[in-house]
């Protein structure tokens, strides 16, 4: 009989299952915050809208039992204590702020699913080993600022940039019950949490397309950002002959193309993209003599980023060589290296899913998450679920209940796993 | 005898010579009105600089014995009577006005050239058959609008629109001693005039660059401008796979080269340009779901132009179909209609070219003028002198003093031509 009462934990937790409707409903009750009359949501990180939705967050954590404080850079952290002290604690969340007229899933999902872990554990009587700590990060959609504040020391001067808000990271924190004097103290120590899981909607098309339940990320790509600026002369487009013209536009054309050809002529996931441009003077009646376009690559190799880079370099030295045209590239933002999630957790996940019977995808987040920074100082593993038609940051996000609950049944088994060691 | 005084006239108009230094000191006295302390001109129409040029050229105007009145449509004219009143007058002049920071020789050569020629008449006391005018049209550089109101009927709603001199064309016209009560008073009857000639910079690098000194110009081209809107899907940049995207920005790209291939396809001096561009949503880590194109083609016929719109629209839709966008035209502004010169005044401007040992080419104009408009009324003739570099609309515009007074002579000569029709 000695066994008898783990088999009887693990019948329990192995049937375990969470709550869709009220997963669904409190989706619904948090995308009220800073919804307006005509539709439109507006929970951009600081905002009074954020601090609502965050205050009625904090409440239901509470009422879950958890042991809530807001850190220095304003996330939010909800404990559960474990039956041994000397386990470290496994963590898991996401945020709740979102882009302007953003939609209602994108980090929601994932937030709203770990304090149902809570709930779901408290009407079961589960006491984990581990402690457990419920992270809701502050201004994610802003560039993850909440966790990057909580893995490495943040560069001061940034803290005074005006942000979405109106605020600056230092009135926006400090709005939200953070304290950027402290900004420090908000670190924790690599090595401290067990585990970090976030469960996240995919925010492109691919589990939708290709009907699978559970998408298994590998990693999330690292993110390089070009401006590339083409020099031509400008000149009269009516006085000008054909074969006398340095048109940057043209250039510009050949060169975005150079782009696609050179992503897609390896094999992988990678993308490439040229999402901005402007033509100088830009005008019907002048040849544009300057064309300035933003250009990205992501990967979850550093590497191969690289590569890709050296590639365009070259096709982009002989455009400007066959137009009489130059063209230079400068780094606009600090790249954003590639972020692996931790094998023992995505074989745990996996486990989670057979066990459940859902169809599951090895995959890629070519969205930053949270999870990304976590990296630094935990093993990580994320947990996707589709979106539908692939729709993100935008009001017509939307995941079905089913797929919620799905995800958050996975999560909760990843947890219980994680929790046996 | 009986033709000693005409042998004698004709030895004498012969060697008639403009002078070359008035010329070019004028050009300079012109270029101060509307140049601040930095070394822009400001001589937009309608603008106080623009009024003070006037006035300065209106006193030379008289000081050179012309009869002087500005019509209905601001437009200065100056008239010089010939000694047979049944003949109908030969026209010649430019304008004065720029665009904003533009250079001291677009308009200006053409327009001192004319009273250079009142001048050196005057000098050798020679009296025409013909009447002459000299002609000085108000805010060229906003649309050839005093020659367009001295052909046809203005568009009385267009009179409200607010110019670049922040006046409407109303105020403006008021400004500089016109009316627009009275504007159809400004329109001259077809046929009133034996021939309108205008001396202008070339406003193109091709005489420079062949080294050429004379100009004839066969026509003044049409234009066609359209707003070229191609619609795909917006998406985020990172998590939407290379083979699931409709990006705007790459269908434009094939556009842009698209156009330039059919343009450079056929013989002929037709050109082609996409000037303007504007991607939304404009942002590094979003596919763009739409750009916005600004196209213009310009050829001395219409067919011409007809042919090569329809071949561009037959490889849009050959790029729309194969990357699963939207590619759609609309046109934002009144086509501009070519304007052929007068084949009679043409050959007499070759002969002038011949006679003073000039080399000369046949060529289109690319540029709008005043001509085009006067086409409609008149047969006109236009003569071409180099600008260094092919640079117009800008401050670096510049054109030799020997150049000018090349054109002003073959002017002269062209008019002496004329006169003994």
């Amino acid at each position: 009989m000695l066994f008898a009462p783990v088999t009887a934990y693990c019948q329990k937790t192995g049937n375990l299952k969470v709550n869709q409707q009220r997963i669904e409903s409190r989706i619904f009750e948090l995308s009220k915050f800073g919804r307006d009359s005509s539709g439109k949501t507006y929970r951009v990180a600081y905002t009074k809208a954020d601090q609502q939705g965050r205050s009625w967050f904090i409440e239901l954590m509470k009422k879950a039992g958890l042991e809530v404080h807001i850190d220095y850079a304003g996330n939010i952290i909800g404990k559960r204590k474990g039956t041994d002290p000397s386990k470290k604690t496994i963590a898991f969340g996401s945020h709740i702020d979102m882009v302007p007229d953003g939609g209602n899933y994108d980090g929601c999902v994932g937030s709203i699913a770990a304090l149902e872990m809570i709930e779901t554990f408290n009407e079961n009587n589960i006491v984990t080993t581990h402690p457990l700590e419920v992270i809701i990060f502050s201004n994610e959609e802003g560039g993850t600022n909440g966790s990057t504040m909580m893995v490495a020391p943040y560069d001061t001067a940034a803290l005074k940039v005006v942000t979405q808000s109106g605020l600056t990271f230092v009135e926006g924190i400090k709005a939200i019950g953070g304290n950027t004097d402290s900004l420090p103290k908000a670190i924790r120590n690599k090595g401290e949490l067990a585990a970090f899981i976030e469960l996240h909607i995919e925010q492109g098309g691919i589990l939708e397309k290709e009907n699978i339940q559970i998408g298994v990320v590998e990693g999330i790509v690292g993110i390089r950002d070009w401006e590339v600026t083409i020099e031509g002369n400008a000149n009269h487009a009516g006085t000008t002959p054909m074969n006398m013209r340095h048109d940057a536009m043209l250039a510009a054309a050949k060169f975005i193309i150079a782009v696609n050809e050179v992503i897609t002529s390896y094999e992988g996931k990678q993308v490439g993209t040229v999402g901005k441009i402007a033509a100088m003077p830009g005008a019907y009646n002048v040849i544009p003599g300057k064309v300035v376009l933003g250009m990205e690559i992501r990967d979850l190799s550093a590497e191969k980023i690289e590569q890709l880079f050296a590639d365009v370099e070259k096709k982009a030295a002989a455009i400007a060589a066959a137009s009489g045209t130059k063209i230079s590239f400068t780094q606009p933002f600090k790249p954003i290296q590639p972020a692996l999630t931790d094998k023992t957790i995505q074989d745990k996940i996996i486990a989670a899913a057979n066990t459940l019977g859902f169809t599951y995808k090895k995959m890629q987040s070519g969205a930053g998450h949270d999870s990304q920074e976590m990296a630094h100082i935990a093993p990580v593993g994320m947990i996707f679920v589709p979106s539908v038609g692939g729709i993100s940051h935008s009001p017509k996000e939307f995941t079905k209940a089913t797929d919620m609950a799905n995800g958050a049944n996975v999560l909760l088994q990843t947890i219980l796993a994680l929790d046996k060691e």
